[in-house]
């Protein structure tokens, strides 16, 4: 296939073509994404999440200039940004521009960007995502940042594609905020408090390490037993904390101020640690497995809903269907029973 | 059937046990909201929406004692209040408690609360609150007030069931949380500055008036053309301002503080005063057609998984192509090729 074959040869038009098909879920796109995905699964995808107004744009352009230039002894990495905006459903313009990007990080032929405003339904833009960060994996980029904003289910569902995930929160953004991200914290990886610079950086980063206590007190137990049982452990010895934090990840919590760079070196040694744990722990395998899985399952849905619209659901009868639902004669359970046994007409 | 009778009789322990039918999914909760659905389609759902940090709870609570008191002249409403929270996947605690709510509305027969955390994923979120503001509206709750916390497609999801939306917003959040109102603007009807004593009020109040030229200049070119066209337009003369507002509904700015109730009166009348825009317009009709219609939808698609599940789809079989995924031998678009066609195993 000529575009495949382009975008393995490191043709950046080829890849902004296809990212183009793969947002507008074109069967050209899907053809040229089955025969990338043999060549997958080496990017290091790295998913950067939080409330607006953390300052999450500036942190991943900072992130992607350290992987460019980084610490001496490290090997400068090629990165792939996805800003993926759900929070737009309507305008279908992505906030972050991909023009305001390039100022930060143009003609760097090692970095790419793309950003993606909500299309349609939830569930095409994480399939979309997910797609894009496929080619750009195909495509030689070696890190991936796929960087969401919002506070809800969105964000979770394109986070749930990274290996790592950061959340990034920000002082004097308001209690409820820091409340609404209890479920986020779940999936985190890295915390960092962005704009560090600002009053209230204590009580933020406090109130982070408390609900941590709460959102991984499982991990934690699980951690001691992991150390326990590996040997580790001489008898009558405790597991030492070297021990329990080799086997289990403790989300650490970051300062930074990304305007100025501050603390993003620190930020990008703590996710090559935390890469160096999913590969030692086994967690890599399991969340590649995980994150296929699910991918697998939402393919699925979509292609049954096509496969059962082209043989019985034609619009007439979903339309008769709903006019008995909007009369209140059948329920919209009772409608779908109908329609499903083909009495839809 | 037994639950449905106690409900339409307004046994609140019945409607207690429905709701939590209905946020588990059981086949029973199915059951008894199909014998209910005849009795529904008579309540005005009113969708509030926001950032987090903008006060919607009390807001809601506000807005409810109105219902239940008043001004002089108007009857008092029985009132549902639906609380969801689409940011807490994990967890399964919803943050607006039932208990801090009851505090404020407690031991009044005409008040049913009921919050609701994030379970499994989106589609069911928005399933769920469907399900309940279809009980509560059985039940003879005449208002029912669904809140949503966060700012992405989740509360775009379950605001598109409301008759009419309201977007709350609050002085001094930042620039962003202005700017990612952009595409929830499209969907507000009335948009509230509560904490309208802070600083900064007019700046919201400007920052959204501008945002809202932006957001609605098709149904403004669309209200010209339509006054124009019903005739009150005599030859020569030009449609004036209130022919225009009587056939285009252009969504106000209000000022509350919440916390002290000041401006929760002008909003209820602002609330009746678009229930009667609706009704006069077509509208009410029109958007009752499009919510059944894309929840007739979200259930077809979520049977034709279990039906497939049920006929074809052993988890032996999705595991068996799962690990081919894996293995980069199939692409999870030739996956699921693969396994419609029956050749999983």
């Amino acid at each position: 296939m000529e575009l495949a074959d382009a975008i393995l040869q490191g043709n950046r038009l080829a890849l902004a073509r296809l990212l183009t098909q793969v947002e507008n879920d074109t069967p050209e796109g899907h053809l040229v994404l089955d025969s990338l995905y043999a060549y997958t699964g080496k990017a290091h995808l790295i998913g950067v999440t939080g409330a607006p107004g953390t300052g999450k744009s500036s942190l991943v352009n900072q992130l992607a200039r350290v992987y460019r230039n980084p610490p001496q002894g490290h090997t400068p990495r090629r990165v792939g940004i996805v800003a993926v905006d759900p929070s737009s459903p309507f305008t279908g313009g992505a906030i972050l521009g991909d023009r305001v990007r390039m100022r930060d990080l143009a003609g760097d032929p090692g970095v790419f960007i793309r950003s993606m405003a909500t299309r349609g339904s939830l569930g095409g833009l994480a399939a979309a995502t997910s797609g894009m960060v496929l080619a750009l994996d195909a495509a030689g980029f070696e890190v991936i940042l796929i960087e969401t904003v919002g506070a809800g289910q969105a964000e979770v569902d394109i986070v749930r594609l990274a290996h790592t995930t950061l959340v990034v929160e920000a002082p004097g953004l308001g209690d409820e905020i820091q409340a609404i991200k209890a479920g986020i914290l779940e999936i985190a990886d890295l915390l960092v408090v962005n704009k560090a610079d600002r009053p209230g950086v204590e009580n933020t980063e406090r109130a982070l390490r408390g609900m941590l206590q709460l959102a991984h007190p499982v991990a934690r137990t699980h951690g001691l037993h992991h150390g326990l049982h590996h040997g580790v452990a001489v008898t009558g010895r405790q597991p030492d904390q070297e021990t329990v934090e080799s086997t289990v990840w403790q989300p650490p919590v970051l300062r930074t101020v990304a305007t100025e760079g501050t603390g993003v070196v620190e930020l990008y040694n703590e996710i090559a640690r935390h890469r160096e744990y999913l590969e030692n722990s086994g967690e890599w395998e399991r969340r590649e497995h995980t994150r296929l899985r699910s991918e697998l399952e939402v393919l699925l849905q979509a292609a049954l809903v096509a496969r059962w619209r082209q043989t019985y659901g034609s619009q007439g009868a979903v339309q008769a269907v709903l006019e008995r639902v909007l009369s209140r004669e059948l329920s919209p359970w009772q409608a779908v029973t109908t329609l499903l046994d083909g009495l839809g007409e």
